[in-house]
């Protein structure tokens, strides 16, 4: 790594916070889907993994980081077990959870970007690969209930645009060399509350141009 | 490779074997979904090989066995013929086509668990490949059918829990310095004989706790 | 690269055009689902380069060219941001994407094939990949937009089978040592020419043997 932007355990705890909370969500989704407790542990996994995995495959990082450190592989079902006994009172918390998941938001675009532009990648692409890893999860989430990726709804308050803030920030930071911890927490803190705004005062992006409604299949 | 099993010859009969069973399936789901010749044959191809190609890229196992051993390509498209002519036939030994799966399944939690550890994973993660590899297949089938993947529904009989179960077997064995032919063949038979249980018995995983079905939207 | 087809220069501005007109075709498809602008992006960038992504991951070509070449990431942007202005204009203009979308399918299909060969693959798992790359990317644009990929739908024009004509011309070359840039040339054209005929005169595939239409779901 040439970017160590925190210490390895500060980043390490970190990481499983983001990915516990990621998890959460994914839960809380098959718990709705009336999945079993398989398939509540399989949605936790794969939204807490998955953007990382995408990633990691992408650079050639393997095996990718969610098959090396058996952490990241344990908390999802932590979470998993958690929602499966307690999820009426995890849905209670839902306003905590988005909270968490802004947190996540924010720390996996930046950590992703730095991770892809340490592999080689360019500026521009290491951004791209920040931003997938942040949402890839929650993607491969809705694809597996069957629904249409939140993401891509133009109902849902903005989620990418945060991500791609702060990984947008990191690639400038990286650009003019002056990437380290003080202004990854900034991008990180960035992304956290233009998200937290996002959900405050229900920013969405437009849909095209001259769209009306009138056809909505999905909206 | 460190674990030979079998005889390489042996090997290679069992898996072709399994993929046949599992394009089976594939292709039984897209003639009920009136997909084309053509679609039967993808269907095929993506539930018989797409566990094992998601091992493999995770393992860094590239190319593929699904692309460097013709066999393996082969064989799905020979499923999809015998469907696109015989499928009212098939779909009557659709009991025969359940056990042949069974036997799939328990094939491939064990092979994919050997193979990811060859390649250096850890135990844990070792078995969570093997499993993804026994079950990835028909996952990738449901979301090109536009279905909820049959794994994750609480209304289906055990399928997972068999693949676990056989995995964990040999992930205790390598772990203990006790896998060979005999050890492998009874996880095998094991995951086998418990899938074929949870069939006959309609042994089923239980939802989050306090769920009502109620809110079933898909089950 | 063994097969240098054409001068580099040509062959990127060919590979630009392909990748533009596959992302107007994601961008379309993004508007009638009533995607945000985001939404509408992200579909222009996966339709474009998730057929040549997924070729690059099996063969083991890490970073995959959508991530190492800044102009096929930019490329599917201009689309997306055409189609944002302008989409009623650019769906009068359906029969020109139309064939410029035939155009690209002609051209991945051939370049795909001669991609995996130069990477070592054998021949009919070259053409197999150069089938996925032509198709691949139609494939994720459908799933992510929640719909039965129109690839595997019956009621849709032959769309796989211009491909797997072009791809097994280039396979056959390779094979008798003719492939050059005449020859990969008529390849193109003739995927090409195929996918307009089958539009003009609405080709399709048959069903599975003995098939009524009666249980159709998705037909």
């Amino acid at each position: 790594m040439l970017h160590e932007l925190f210490t390895p355990s500060v980043q390490h705890a970190l990481d499983l916070v983001g990915i516990f909370v990621f998890a959460i969500s994914g839960a809380l989704l098959a718990v709705r889907k009336n999945f079993d407790v398989f398939g509540i542990a399989v949605l936790a996994e794969v939204t807490a993994l998955g953007g990382g995995l995408f990633r990691d495959l992408i650079i050639g990082a393997v095996p990718p980081a969610a098959f090396s450190d058996l952490g990241y592989f344990i908390t999802p079902l932590l979470a998993a077990v958690l929602v499966f006994f307690l999820h009426p009172e995890v849905e209670r918390t839902q306003n905590a959870v988005n909270v968490f998941d802004a947190a996540g938001l924010g720390l996996f675009c930046v950590t992703g970007t730095t991770k892809a532009y340490d592999y080689g990648l360019g500026l521009t692409s290491s951004a791209a690969l920040g931003l997938a890893t942040a949402v890839g999860g929650g993607v491969l989430r809705d694809i597996l209930a069957n629904e249409v990726p939140s993401l891509l709804r133009w109902d849902r308050d903005l989620y990418a645009v945060p991500a791609i803030v702060g990984a947008t920030i990191v690639a400038l930071c990286i650009r003019f060399d002056t990437l380290n911890a003080a202004t990854s927490g900034t991008a990180i803190i960035t992304a956290f509350l233009l998200r937290l705004a996002a959900m405050r005062y229900h920013w969405r992006a437009p849909r095209a141009w001259n769209r009306r409604s009138a056809t909505a299949e999905e909206g």
